[in-house]
């Protein structure tokens, strides 16, 4: 598995990805409306945001994004946001997103972070032990409003 | 009270804010280190990064700092995360914080954003009440993982 910083011919793959997480297959011809294009344009052009993607055999098969926040706590420390983190239904259970979010942890050392840190939905008590696993404290409420 | 962008002068009582929430009263003569400066001013060249500060009478009595997310979900619109929220305590209990809040509620749907979010921590039961009274649901699991 290749982890690496997406491309603008990835976002298919990637929207397939966030809108259905379920499905085995990737599906075909998804089309990308100019807001998406924009936003991806937006995370793309900036330094503080990257889109990542996992490739096997060629395949987009999982994706998350990173946003390095700067701050003045923590010695004025950056710290790591991941958001959106997605493996193909059919390539779960197999250590790929273990491996893509060490992959993670590894690019906020490098730029020397202090805390990484993601929310997850409390119905997926699969995610949080998956998370767990890999250090991560469910010290805090993730709380949301949608607007 | 007035809520408005912190400028480089309002940092060492920010910094005062952050480091100890306890206090009634502002120390004077807070050294800031050159790594605050660079994240001040990273915070402060980034249209996506906003420090913000309330001020009564002259003085800098609450913080909070906003990060604007791009992403590919929600039709690509930005996401609002909220982070570093302090209300000075001789001036807690009266209504401020919210007042704070939806300020920058207001800010995140100026700028078309479909959510807004934020972690607390979980000991902090009445900051979970404040917020849910805002309108935020506590939805998710907030994970941290120190490097």
């Amino acid at each position: 598995m290749q982890i690496r910083t997406a491309t603008r011919s990835d976002v298919p793959a990637i929207l397939t990805l966030l809108e259905d997480d379920d499905i085995s297959r990737l599906r075909g011809h998804v089309v990308v409306p100019a807001a998406i294009e924009s936003a991806f344009e937006a995370i793309d052009s900036d330094d503080r945001n990257e889109l990542v993607v996992a490739v096997e055999d060629g395949e987009v098969i999982g994706t998350c994004q990173l946003t390095f926040i700067p701050g003045l706590s923590r010695g004025g420390a950056e710290r790591l946001l991941i958001e959106a983190v997605r493996i193909r239904s059919d390539k779960r259970g197999g250590g790929r997103g273990g491996d893509l979010i060490r992959w993670t942890i590894e690019r906020a050392r490098e730029r020397g972070c202090r805390v990484v840190q993601l929310t997850t939905d409390k119905r997926r008590t699969e995610a949080q032990r998956f998370y767990a696993a890999l250090g991560f404290q469910a010290s805090h409420e993730g709380m949301k409003l949608a607007l």
